[in-house]
């Protein structure tokens, strides 16, 4: 029952560095806690990121400095005005001369804010973007779904090599989480009965706030519309005196937390209009970003595609703990596609309607939240970003989760253990290091029952995305789906139904609360009521001694507990959006004149792990490749040959734009060269062990130095062209 | 553009194994088409499924049998009768001894034709599939979805064993089918435009015939009712005659092209009344089996979750065959989900109303349809059920697939290829080669395009399922996208529009066929117009010569046609289902009391490699199986450790009866015994081999009986207790 949680959809998409809004995490909170958790976080991680910069000046004293000079600039002009005026011939020159210099001042004051509030630096990530799309969108790593009949905005196929990439990162996940931690991994439906999406708050309160033009019905997210002026006017108008720009920024930061009202009132406030056609706006409305649907012909059965994947695991939480011998902790997993209906999608695959989720949830004693395995992490030291530092307006800091955890600055073993684990799993993948931050949610972000939540953040184009969000959810959702205790008298109605007994028992046990209260009553008063149990087909005459119905009560023999869940929520798209980013580079061609692209995915993640080049177009060469091919096809390693006769030069560009790590030239049936992607080293190899050797290479047991020491380097004419 | 195709979600339903009508693949056919390719299988596969049984009588034969002999028991009842009213003593001992051995003959015959009609041989099907299914649904292996919510029909959560399986499953899927061949995959979204299956023809035409009880509302699929009530009569009224017998068959023979009228027609005439009820029924209409819903906010913008995964392949056509060089043939495949919003979802995992599809459009040169690695295939030798033996009344016979692709019995080396490469795949995921054939459709089965089609069904308690099909499909999905040419002139393009230009020809390349025939009619009257470009949001204008607009013609420089596609389609929760019920066997436990469970999966199948089971609780024994679960993980082998106290046979039994393949029984630091789970075998090995002997075994390079040569056997006081 996890509603009030990691929001993958959602990102801090500022498009400049700094100033960096970020949207809160999830955008439409149960009614009570909503307020407490949009939060400050915009303004804070603004102030911290431009302190990240450096020791630079605020943006506060550059804008302050500009409106001075700029007020020197007018006095001076108004005294060169009067001077002239007055036909006094003295003086004027000197005037004027100090003018010019005021001027250059105010000039040189207007660029340092410029730079400080980031446009200049947004249209260099910008270009940057494009040259990374470009590449990924011309190779097929993904492309805008149904383009031949338009597309449709926030869906996006993955073409081959992204589609590979993504299942070798699932397919690392896996191992990385499921199998290392011995996790129970479910796979559940997307189509979801709105009883249980009513239960988890989703049917009420998914929503996101929405205008429409009132003229042509294109519709919009408030929000957005709003955080686009303000972030425009602080970027791009220079002349904001230091107050409008500190009301924008305090607009920005609680934008979040405004009611329908407020976001309607600061829209016509600011006169902010249609950006299309400059008509006028609705007032804001919220709109239920779930995926509706019809479950069966009647047409009374509503459904939803799933928001996320988690209720899956709740609602099995009893079968899986018993499955796991009723022991305590254990965790369950669950990958699977997730839906949300977004208002106007865009920044590309960071905000789609439909995106793959691989959540995990690991129930905890609440009382022992140790964790064995906490000191194989222990030693880690990255960038955190806890409370204080967002609060004090620093910027996050290299930190030994181990002293994160001591202080308790990371509230226990367990939750630091999987920050950890997203860590060493993220920084394994190819995500950089130094762009990779975990970001203590602040109080009033947090929904009122968890007890601490942490987002990886990964920094790429867009600003600051999260990409994982690590919840110690405490016990919220276990307990939303457990008041209810019905305990059939398996006696009773075995006598009553023999071999239907077991589908009566597991119809009564099924009940919603509502339909258990009914049944208590009618049993109450009238001591047996009729039963509708689908899998028979049929009704049958429940008694009042077949079933005990109650609110939940302590049980004997037992402790009673509900355990304490932590979700570790991964949005693999933006994982892998960032992965791209951080993994592209550009580098000259031999030429000179071109810039080859390139993407150093770590072989676990490329997409093909090898390219076979026969040397020239020749008999002998051809069948030695296929037979190599074979090979690596039986080792269970992904190849392309490429048999065309172009240049070997241009065949490495070729297969280094898509990531791929090494590259075998065949030159004689028994030996060939494999060469590396980024450092462009060949080794000499016998044709034999080629197999083998990138076996090694892509399932991690040799690295490419390794490699390089055991085998003889080469340096040939089929070096690289470029 | 498949619409008329394989489609898994239905199946040959009969109960019982013969008669054995089976339902046509795809419901819901174009019109025209339609009747054609509702055909006679049904009848053919009833008697040729009881030719399978060997040279038993007919069941005609049979029937009319048990009439004569009625017939003569009625004659000798008079007989004896008018005997003992002519008061003839006389004679009466004999009539009355001859009445019964008539009668004996007549209880024999009624006997014969019971166990032909098979419901006897059903209910021991029907025990097995219970035993097997408890034990499914005990262990997790599935469980009906939201079940503390009293579930929702055709919806399934495969828990920690078959979610193992299924994603064993997919994963040598992608090994054998996408990495073997070089296939290139690619993942889109579930969520469809209407306008993407309007043009297939799953909006007008994806229907099933529905009939509503016509007081409570409640909906049924109207052929099952029919079918049900023809087979109800069929296997437990003896006294028909062969004449209304044959009829019944006749109707079952036909059902699926029966119009709704006739349908009708038919349900009046018997007084087919609702199941549940006994009420009338309505008259049948269709019903769309799409899951419909809405895409963004303003409601105008109709959507389906898709039925199926192909169209995301076929409208990517053009830039996959760009990505491969522009060279076929080539193939592309995808993996995911699919849904069908069944009326009256029954037969558990066998028919769903969410699904995971494995799909192939393998595109080829119409005019050469050879297939290098056909070689590779030629020698396999299968059960093959071509037209011929159908009609004839036959039953499948042991074929060699060189032969029937010599024989033309198989149109095609690339359609015999992938034939025999689905044999290869089902088999080594461990379906029974005996209960496994190719059946062929019958001429008036497939689509009028279609060239040849044939379905790989396994047989399992429900009858022989149909699980994949394989088809060449020619060239009608591409054509139906490619009729349009839309040439944007790129020079006057990028002069008007500049940096926008790519967005600007992308939506003009993306036009439908009917917005590009109003821009046509429009610039040839008015030499320019107004074009919305959603991806900048705005309106631009577009003259004459920035784009031409026409039907699809001959292009120049190279040889013109629409490439055909092979597509085999893989419904994977029936492999997986049907895998379940090939690999369950029970044995007699020690005590001989009760009997054990056991799967016995291959081992890339198995959903847990390997248990640790430490001998008796004991601190070194269970710092070696610590110790040992590590090097596990690092070599990638799933398995658990079981630290009861409970008997080791005990633990043997509970691991077998989710087939895990190896149990290893830790009794020393430095050597253990490895147990193989069908044939019960151990051998000692050393503590440090065991991970690498075991990473051996699952990934197939040794065999048990390989590690049985090489290591010592062992049988010791922790030998098997059952």
């Amino acid at each position: 029952m996890v509603f009030m949680r990691f929001r993958p959809q959602l990102i801090a998409s500022s498009l400049s560095r700094a100033p960096k809004p970020s949207r809160t995490l999830a955008p439409q909170p149960l009614a009570a806690a909503a307020a407490r958790r949009r939060s400050l976080t915009a303004t804070l991680s603004f102030s911290s990121s431009s302190s990240m910069a450096g020791a630079a000046p605020s943006e506060e004293a550059l804008r302050r400095a500009l409106a001075e000079r700029q007020t020197a600039v007018d006095a001076q002009a108004d005294a060169v005005r009067s001077l002239k005026a007055s036909g006094a011939k003295e003086g004027v020159d000197a005037a004027v001369e100090a003018l010019k210099a005021l001027k250059i001042e105010a000039g040189a004051a207007a660029r340092r804010l410029q730079a400080a509030v980031g446009s200049g630096g947004g249209a260099a990530r910008e270009e940057m973007r494009q040259t990374v799309v470009n590449t990924l969108e011309r190779k097929l790593f993904y492309i805008p779904s149904f383009k031949i009949y338009r597309g449709v905005a926030g869906l996006y196929d993955y073409g081959p090599p992204g589609c590979a990439v993504k299942s070798n990162v699932l397919a690392f996940w896996r191992q990385h989480f499921v199998l290392e931690e011995n996790m129970l991994e479910v796979d559940c439906p997307c189509v979801t009965p709105e009883v249980v999406l009513k239960a988890s708050g989703h049917v009420e309160k998914f929503t996101d706030l929405m205008v429409k033009d009132e003229k042509t019905g294109t519709c919009y997210r408030a929000d957005h519309l709003l955080k686009d002026f303000c972030k425009d006017k602080l970027e791009k108008d220079l002349t904001l005196s230091p107050e409008t720009a500190a009301e924008f920024k305090r607009v920005l930061a609680v934008l979040d937390d405004l009611s329908p009202e407020e976001l309607g009132a600061k829209i016509k406030e600011y006169g902010i209009v249609a950006p299309d056609t400059k008509n006028p706006l609705s007032a804001p409305y919220p709109f239920n970003l779930m995926f509706q649907t019809s479950i069966g012909p009647t047409g009374l059965s509503v459904g939803y595609m799933r928001p996320e994947t988690a209720q899956g695991i709740f609602v099995n939480f009893k079968d899986l703990y018993y499955y796991n011998g009723q022991k305590l902790p254990f965790a369950a997993a669950q990958i699977g596609q997730a839906f949300r209906n977004e208002i106007s999608p865009r920044q590309g695959l960071l905000r789609v309607r439909e995106f793959t989720l691989a959540e995990i949830e690991h129930f905890v004693d609440p009382e022992d939240k140790s964790h064995p395995k906490f000191v194989d992490v222990a030693d880690l030291e990255f960038l955190m970003f806890p409370r204080e530092l967002q609060l004090s307006g620093e910027s996050a800091k290299l930190t030994k989760l181990a002293e994160a955890v001591s202080k308790g600055t990371v509230n226990n073993e367990t939750l630091g253990y999987f920050i950890g684990r997203v860590y060493l799993f993220l920084t394994r993948l190819g995500i950089d290091k130094s762009r990779l931050r975990f970001r203590q949610h602040l109080p009033n972000e947090m929904a009122h029952y968890a007890a601490d939540c942490w987002d990886a953040e990964i920094e790429c184009s867009y600003g600051w995305i999260e990409c994982v969000g690590i919840a110690d959810r405490s016990a919220y959702d276990l307990k939303a789906h457990s008041k209810l205790v019905i305990v059939p008298s398996k006696k009773d109605l075995g006598l009553a139904f023999k071999g239907n007994q077991k589908m009566v028992v597991e119809a009564l046990e099924a009940m919603s609360e509502k339909e258990a209260m009914d049944m208590k009553a009618a049993l109450e008063s009238k001591g047996e009521t009729n039963f509708q149990v689908c899998t028979l087909g049929k009704d049958v005459v429940i008694t009042k001694k077949m079933v005990s119905i109650g609110m939940e009560k302590k049980l004997e023999h037992q402790r009673v507990f509900t355990p304490s869940v932590v979700e570790p929520s991964f949005g693999l798209g933006r994982i892998i959006y960032c992965l791209f980013e951080h993994s592209f580079y550009t580098r000259p061609s031999k030429s000179e004149e071109e810039q080859l692209n390139v993407f150093r995915f770590p072989p676990i993640v490329a997409p093909i792990k090898c390219t076979v080049f026969p040397l020239v177009k020749n008999q002998e060469f051809d069948d030695a490749a296929k037979v190599l091919a074979k090979e690596l096809t039986a080792a269970g390693i992904s190849h392309i040959i490429d048999t065309t006769g172009i240049s070997i030069g241009r065949r490495y560009a070729r297969t280094d734009e898509i990531g791929v790590p090494f590259a075998v030239t065949v030159d004689s049936a028994t030996e060939v060269t494999i060469r590396e992607r980024d450092s462009k080293q060949q080794v000499r190899v016998g044709i034999d062990e080629v197999a083998s050797v990138v076996k090694e290479l892509t399932e991690g047991q040799s690295t490419w130095t390794d490699i390089s020491f055991k085998y003889p380097s080469h340096i040939g004419p089929q070096g690289d062209q470029e």
